[in-house]
């Protein structure tokens, strides 16, 4: 694995997963393998989940870690080629990621959408400079349009959570939000779910389609009713519009997940990948309920990010 | 010990101090008693000595740290529960604790008074929900009304500097400030004295007496000079009014404490849990004085959180 | 060597060059150095490179790091002796760093000039508390007139980059900015540049020539094209007005380099101690060009580091 930036850097999605679970079994099984090693945390935007378990995993594997809040710590940084910069950006972001380049022998990178211009957005405006100028592997702790190790996690937890002979019905569904929210995570957890051996399917309100790019062949279903009916994992997630993009269409009817609507499912398992607005997204109920698999999926965090880390440290020390 | 929140949770304190004492004299005797295990420093407000003496009482055991700034890095909290969470607050501390359940051995938290309700103060609105939700140890790095590692170090201190074969008077005397400032230094040190075999007595001017709850039967003098008199040890530290929570009635006096005040002690050794307000709380020539015990006070600081966190570690591993 | 903060703190240039390029070759050497070691990062100010590359030199040597963002982290700074602390400062530096010296083997601080009080620049108001209150060695991570561990670094990289059996030509030449910035990497390179075997002079406009006493000897060229002719380095950065302090006197001249300037070179290596502004101070082309050894001087701020500390660490292992 050279970068690990979504479904399509990984070879092999269940030996990633088992590899993964066996990590979780043992995560202490090869504490010296990242030794002499670096990665730099760089975070462009806020972070819990990430930041912590990022961490973990790196030190699980003995790699000095290195964490930049990029915009406290540092400098307020350029993002336009060719721009001159007389204004008040201190720092390219181009000669940001060359110096981690000397320090890092792997640069893993939280850069969110900016939710201003659609282009630079879908076109992965940050992630794609570090792709384009880091001489080391690149990992993104969630860029514009993915949350890859999120989606991982979410791969685990539902293989974890899996033990009948048949495909399990895994629903994607949006809920209700008081702010545009980015597409990352449900054009992620769409890839990830095209992968697995899952019917899945999404849900959510007219307007809110998902970039076509990432749904494809995917069912979309605008009634939220019919598509949790006999749900094994119910996914909930808000997103803005993608078509207009960060608009908020009106929505008439409620698509907050409570308990009534979780009866429409096959006793389905609720998943989110946190922080969630609670009694917005989802109920209190759900949250707390025993349907919910949503702390488990956090602690997944830590064995989807030393997975990647180890298959990238696998590919670096192969070549030293 | 399973949570380490005020003295209470304390089973012999001479024993923990005679602990922390042998610590001193070696901190690194134990270099692995912590290793494989993680500690969350959670950083819900500002932090200098409680943020640098942690991290060092923990790698002195070998533990892993991840330290969080809660507001900058990670989200913007909400504490009630069961509200629709539709505002600008983006995590519920209840989930950001249960995820924490999933990536740290010990929790420990420093979560300030708001200053905004007295209700809400007086009941740990914040630790409360630490304690009620964490599935680990929980260790207050200072809350509304405690700061329990201070006031460890501080009988630690008490203790390295007293050899007469008398119990020494120890005075907890008020100081001017010029914001309100919270009785969680004040409370808990009294609470802490109060198990200590010393004579000790709380001056503070009127208006400012401490919560009933915390000075039960110690003697509360509104005379600083007369409580001076003889002391062996000055704690001197600001808060504002229990009763009229937050409020500052006008003092008339000048409680600052100065040369000339502490000619009135036994030579007393004057104590400070810093940051200290210069020429306010204490003059220059105290807290720079011969009198002064305060960077030693600091230096404790260490090997207070050095026993809890060994402690809490005794009981994790006796159950490993 | 007791601190670290100019070129006046080594003993000898040639000796520690070599021993930073030893270093480069092997960084891990010596990972034990520094056991039970304690290095305290102070940042008053934002940092990348000496951020991160100051955490992997004690790394490398095995000592513990604590990393400080004071402003962000722990409290508001006074800086004025005597002064009634009556306002928005909540502690004093004084007892900031008597407590860092009850914590840390070693202190590092970052503190920018206030740009605000020519004298209190000049007089290094903050790094000389540090000097004057520390009981343990001072590393200066840049101060309001130096930026030693750069100077170092920029030595390391002329070192590596002339091998010819000549004294090379370095010029030292200033570009336009949009903000008035510190002389500090200006009057430390200088210095440097006086104990090195190398012609040096610096180019700069009228009305922007640096402290006398940091340019002492050295030719000052208000020309920057007969400045550059025949350099076989070029150090650009910006600096605003020494004489009328933070003024930034009009220039009718394009001081930026470009390729076209940089023709007027012996095919000159470009030097920066970054963060640059692109376009402003360096043109795209030269930044990203053949000549330029950017990069390699922020690679060198690692090995800079770790033998300032891997000396420091000597002293103070001697001492034990």
């Amino acid at each position: 694995m050279k970068n690990f930036t979504s479904v399509y850097d990984i070879d092999n999605l269940q030996e990633i997963i088992a590899k993964a679970l066996k990590i979780k079994e043992n995560p202490l099984e090869n504490p010296t393998k990242g030794k002499g090693k670096t990665i730099g945390l760089v975070f462009l935007n806020s972070s819990l989940r990430t930041r912590l378990s990022s961490q973990i995993a790196a030190q699980n594997l003995g790699l000095n870690v290195l964490t930049l809040n990029a915009a406290q710590e540092a400098w307020n940084l350029e993002f336009a080629d060719g721009t001159v910069m007389n204004s008040d950006t201190v720092e390219h972001i181009k000669d940001a990621i060359e110096v981690l380049n000397q320090y890092c022998d792997i640069i893993a990178v939280r850069c969110f959408a900016g939710m201003k211009n659609k282009a630079d957005d879908v076109n992965e405006s940050i992630l794609s400079q570090f792709l384009k100028h880091a001489k080391v592997p690149v990992i993104s702790l969630e860029s514009a349009t993915r949350h890859p190790l999120q989606s991982l996690a979410d791969c685990i937890t539902i293989t974890e959570n899996w033990t009948e002979n048949r495909k399990p019905k895994v629903v994607l569904t949006w809920a209700p939000h008081i702010k545009p929210i980015a597409q990352a995570v449900g054009n992620s957890f769409t890839e990830w779910m095209q992968q697995m051996d899952v019917d899945f399917v999404i849900a959510n309100p007219e307007g809110y389609d998902l970039d076509k790019n990432f749904t494809k062949d995917t069912k979309v279903i605008h009634n939220q009713d019919e598509a949790l009916k006999d749900a094994d994992f119910v996914y909930v997630k808000n997103w803005s519009s993608f078509e207009d993009y960060t608009a908020m269409p009106k929505v008439d009817e409620n698509w907050m997940l409570s308990n009534e609507k979780l009866e429409l499912t096959n006793n389905g398992k609720v998943m989110h990948c946190l922080p969630v607005r609670r009694n917005l997204e989802l109920s209190d109920e759900v949250v707390d309920g025993e349907n919910s698999i949503i702390y488990q999926q956090a602690k997944n965090r830590i064995f989807s990010a030393q997975a990647v880390f180890s298959e990238i440290l696998d590919e670096i020390n192969s070549k030293d």
